[in-house]
């Protein structure tokens, strides 16, 4: 366990917010979003405070058709200082679309779990592994930072429990091939703070803090509780999430995956953490998807402020 | 701070959740929920493993409609040994009629802030504790166990944050009182994990654990982290909730109010905590609620396992 004060120094660190919505939050959107929909929703989450912005994919258009117009979008959007604009890259020819779209940072995806991997890339984990290293080494070359996702890090919905110590190794396996930062997905919604907890305890002297990121799925409504905690406990401060909490489960559409940026946001301020992010403005951002999206959002921020009308005009 | 071995064992003690969902959650449905439908509610709750129901209210018929047939409810329902019925009682006419109905224990309601008890039930905090005086007395020489509200202990609508202090000195004056228990209720669902361990570093050095319980409101999402966080930091191991996510939140119609009993339970169970309800049981007490409730439910869990079909067959 760490010194009180450096953890209440890690506390009071700005907390960055990725912003998946673009790209997570809306690959399995039933309807296609207009690209100039997209356009206008990156260029609005641009404005809100977030660091980073997952704003495409590169991967097959036959296999997400939602993000087919990646390219388009990298070329439309205006690109704010101090943002990263970042897309998922699977492979050699994603990699070729992305430089060509000059995306400041390539995402690549495995997990913890055999299962899981097999099942979503088509790989073992160390496939998935000797797969990213010529994407990773030429991305570094073309002056791309890269971010790799490790899903499945407490449970696999094939598998069941995921030991923290097998995800360790995992972790550093992708910190090994010289990925700038990390993210772990907790992609079932089911690990409680205990959880985590008992991850965080195995992971974090493996990796420093500014590499890591944590991704937290609300399915069963525990991502704030678990998110709260990696704060409190850990002093951990970069989080993903999506605008209007979309996206982020496929297998049970309509449930909610990726926790709402606003409702993270809110309660990391509620809680007294230093965020540089206006919900007010990411609640808009979602507002402006309009009918877009037609169905209930998984944000409790959006639907309250929907009900008392207090949502923001788009700050232009 | 307690001795972490105290700590642990408090963990450890089963929760006692108190389910509010025929009273707290129903009263403000818009549309009347037959009789018969509340009793099946009531009686299928009873066999959840709850330890005790809100199941119904003795307020004037014309202030809550919904729940004007509580004699009704009381005389039909199946009473389960081990459960305690309770009802909501507001003067002398409701705990005439509650004594009538042969409710095991009455509740009474105040806040910690003079403006919202004032714009609620019409009189100051000190006025109300009066008030309530002669109530308790007379339900208790009646063998009717009394169980005392106090909302709005970290934030009032109106006056904004409430001291933990303050909350103390209130919550000193009910216990004084003599009611056997006191919810502490966080109405406005604006509190974080943080506000909750200074709420309780006051109030807990005052009050017998066996005596408390929390009521969290879940508006923007933080009522599972603020459980979470009082039974992991504090031991506390007595929560109310209500299934469905119903009710709870009048000026907001639609938005949630009070924390879903099996999201709750869902949570303290994935943490580890000893909790002897049916989280399962408790969304096909809802489920059963059917078309009487017309709007989504503020339940992960429920919407999850209709999503995937699971929602169990009702246990007879």
């Amino acid at each position: 366990m760490m010194v009180q004060a450096d953890l209440h120094s890690r506390r009071q660190s700005p907390v960055r917010i990725t912003e998946v919505c673009p790209r997570d939050g809306l690959q399995h959107e039933p309807e296609f979003i207009p690209t100039t929909r997209k356009i206008a929703l990156i260029n609005a989450l641009s404005r809100t405070g977030v660091v980073e912005i997952e704003a495409g994919s590169f991967v097959s258009p036959a296999a997400v058709p939602q993000l087919a117009d990646s390219d388009e979008v990298f070329r439309a959007i205006e690109r704010a200082s101090g943002v990263i604009y970042s897309a998922l890259v699977p492979n050699e020819r994603g990699l070729e679309r992305a430089r060509a779209a000059a995306v400041d940072k390539i995402a690549v995806f495995t997990a913890a779990s055999d299962s899981f991997t097999q099942r979503n890339i088509n790989a073992t984990v160390l496939g998935s592994l000797a797969r990213f290293k010529p994407i990773v080494t030429a991305a570094k070359r073309d002056r791309m930072a890269v971010r790799a996702y490790l899903s499945t890090v407490v449970c696999c919905p094939y598998e069941g429990r995921v030991a923290p110590a097998h995800v360790r190794d995992v972790m550093k396996r992708l910190l090994d091939l010289d990925v700038d930062d990390i993210s772990l997905g907790e992609t079932i919604g089911t690990a409680s703070p205990s959880d985590i907890r008992a991850l965080l305890d195995t992971v974090l002297p493996h990796v420093e803090l500014a590499r890591l990121s944590l991704h937290f799925h609300d399915t069963y409504g525990m991502a704030v509780a678990n998110a709260l905690t990696a704060w409190w406990d850990y002093g951990i401060t970069a989080f993903d999430c999506s605008a209007g909490g979309l996206g982020g489960c496929p297998s049970a559409p309509g449930a909610s995956g990726n926790v709402a940026t606003e409702d993270l946001v809110f309660a990391l301020k509620a809680s007294g953490a230093n965020v540089p992010v206006d919900e007010l403005l990411v609640v808009a951002c979602v507002r402006q998807l309009g009918e877009a999206v037609r169905h209930p959002l998984n944000s409790r921020l959006s639907q309250v402020l929907q009900l008392q009308n207090l949502v923001p005009a788009q700050k232009r």
